[in-house]
């Protein structure tokens, strides 16, 4: 089905990664770099976020209107073949879509723009020093996610309920993104590190793990599954 | 139908406060500043962000998990007394969400993110002077979706489609906190200025017309529906 536009380290593109893994669908992958905002990519691709997926009447643009549309049109969802990642009741459903925000949003906003900027495009494509203060702030934001995140999982087996959803592509997205550059200190958040091996040693994840980044060396356990 | 906690200058809880009205859902208001991190409000929403519906059972947090909520809900959608606000079409629903995202997210991060900050939270509570290069960038933005916006107008009638859509109030809705504050030359996109002052006349919009925070005077033509 289609093409998926992406980039290797951005969360947003992993979580589609992942829900195309998870749901069984066969979608290409075309990488496109996002800071170069490219003519042929923005004339598909207005607004320039990724991930796109390319159907062949129709662009689908953006992490929300993809994953919505997954799941209103996938052939697969009506068996009982494949999880299921959204539940079925309105105000659980809900649930997820928060958790799924609060990912693609809020820790967005708060940690990974920042990461992303200065441990990745700031060093290797302006060829600048990152700025330690804005990485400082973006390592303390994630404390408090982490923090919010273990006092969730005291209460629940996974981030958006009792099952696996689709909040939990979306953190785990997030989470391996800032896992490859190493900036997560995993043993200060053991009920988050639990659940991030349950969720990593699924076959969904293993071609994301494999994803490199010129010039970025991934810490030992980036891809060990029992870490 | 519950509780929305809102804020008045806030485009997220304009939207849902446009959603509700033009769906005929009765909610009462509860008004939150979003700068005040106040503990009760965490408790409701950890991440403390706007707007909420509380149900008498659930909180539901942000705006996407409330209007999808909304329209997996709402008994009134399977008449026709209210407007379709998704299209029935995934491709056309996706174009839909799109264009939300769009604001939600793009509009919100370039342009609102800034303007909120610097024309009311930094004079009104914390007493500062208004960053200038900080304003001057968002409106330098500003022009970019306009320009974009009337580009969209020009090939179709409304935001997302041919047909009047949760993009529209989503635009609408952010569009007009912007122009409370005056910050939009509407004579520059006429076509932009025409879509605005067909949904402006909307019953939905009156009560939002008549909002006011301290210290700020929107320009006369804010609430005039034939400007």
């Amino acid at each position: 089905m289609g093409q998926l536009i992406h980039f290797s380290i951005c969360p947003f593109s992993r979580t589609a990664r992942l829900l195309l893994a998870e749901y069984g669908i066969d979608a290409s992958l075309a990488e496109e770099k996002p800071w170069e905002w490219r003519a042929p990519f923005l004339a598909v691709n207005p607004g320039g976020n990724l991930p796109v997926l390319l159907l062949d009447n129709a662009a689908i643009c953006g992490i929300t209107p993809i994953t919505e549309y997954l799941f209103e049109t996938n052939p697969f969802a009506a068996d009982n073949v494949v999880p299921e990642l959204y539940p079925e009741e309105p105000l659980a459903k809900a649930e997820t879509r928060r958790m799924s925000d609060w990912f693609h949003q809020k820790f967005h906003a708060e940690v990974w723009s920042y990461l992303a900027y200065e441990r990745i495009e700031n060093p290797f494509v302006h060829r600048h020093p990152p700025n330690p203060e804005a990485i400082r702030a973006a390592m303390a934001n994630m404390h408090n996610h982490m923090a919010y995140l273990s006092r969730l999982l005291e209460e629940r087996y996974w981030i958006g309920g009792d099952y696996m959803s689709m909040a939990d592509l979306a953190a785990a997205a997030h989470l391996s993104c800032l896992d490859f550059l190493g900036d997560i200190t995993w043993e200060k958040a053991p009920l988050v590190k639990n659940w991030y091996a349950r969720i990593k040693s699924r076959p969904s994840f293993r071609p994301i793990l494999k994803d490199s980044f010129p010039g970025i060396v991934p810490p030992a356990h980036y891809t060990n599954l029992d870490f």
